[in-house]
């Protein structure tokens, strides 16, 4: 692939999709090809998918059931989206991907991180981001900041209870572990500026190494 | 579990809708605890996935998508009534089940048996059928029997070529031997007297292994 697969991961509420929309904008303005994303991302299939996802009306909803919905509508946003963009050399900034999943379904539910994984090289044939920004905040601050966020539409996982996302959180330093070679962590409890020149650093750092 | 766990499997055609109806009615009214189902089987989460898989505007589906669908519907479908219903001793009768993935996504699509089994082990949490009655037939006769059959709906893989099906058949081949435990092998090829006593037959012997 010609391009650059970075995807930003971390907890609700870290400001992770305003700090990634800014880079996007800026770096583009820059003359950089960049293709920001987030599944489903308009992909028709993918979309339909994530609608039986979020409705309010599936509370019986089994966790292996949603994961392996999460991993087909990724697989169709990666083939549709994602691939052909970094064919033709574009920066793809991918607001969550497979880290996601591992944190919330492997760990924070107990399905296992080791499967979910397994069962998620089978959705994105064995490709992986080339770089991550883990973007880190405690629980309380980032649950603090969504319910300041007004007018954001409320899903099935913000009703989860607060030790779900403390769990998130550890299922995320397991990943930072293990995937210690393309996890950059950003310190996310600062100002939006603050938080946005680390970021910012390190995504010019990113692109540097891979010859952009 | 208590009950037993048993699959009808085969290419388009084989007849095993209307042999595993009428086995299914036999032995109900011989008072067995009989449950037939097929997936999504009026779950509503995966009818929902279902009607995603085969709605005919979704000509761009990935295969790999496809699998992890089927196998989402698959998982949701398991766990809501197959699991209820052999956790209460029920001799559960399931048209189509695991099977049908390896054969139709994993070979006959080129995913790869092996890949397609180990995914959906993720979704079946290890479980898979105690046995498995194949109708066996050969694609052309089988196909001639599709477009005999009237008022059927057609869906997409009806839509698919003939070489596809051969495929399938090789599949199932494939399968026959890797699962020869409980793989039993139905001549489907004569009339539905000939077939439904030769599945009967074979259907006793499975409850008797199993203490019924």
């Amino acid at each position: 692939m010609k391009g650059i697969f970075i995807t930003g991961e971390g907890p609700e509420g870290a400001g992770k999709t305003s700090i990634l929309n800014r880079l996007a904008k800026e770096f583009s303005d820059k003359g950089y090809p960049i293709l920001l994303t987030r599944e489903p991302g308009g992909i028709s299939i993918a979309e339909k998918v994530r609608e039986v996802i979020l409705d309010p009306k599936n509370t019986e909803m089994d966790a292996r059931t949603e994961a392996l919905l999460y991993a087909a509508a990724r697989r169709q946003h990666l083939v549709e989206k994602v691939r052909p963009a970094l064919e033709s050399g574009a920066i793809v900034l991918c607001d969550r991907f497979i880290d996601s999943s591992l944190a919330y379904q492997g760990y924070a539910r107990g399905l296992g991180i080791d499967e979910v994984y397994e069962m998620n090289l089978f959705a994105t044939q064995e490709m992986m981001p080339d770089a991550t920004l883990y973007f880190d905040i405690e629980p309380e601050q980032g649950l603090k900041r969504i319910e300041m966020h007004k007018g954001r539409e409320v899903n099935r996982l913000d009703l989860e209870a607060i030790d779900f996302h403390h769990k998130v959180c550890e299922g995320y330093e397991i990943l930072l572990d293990k995937f210690a070679d393309r996890m950059h962590k950003i310190d996310a409890s600062g100002t939006f500026e603050q938080v946005y020149e680390q970021a910012k650093q390190t995504f010019k750092e990113i692109i540097r190494a891979h010859g952009k």
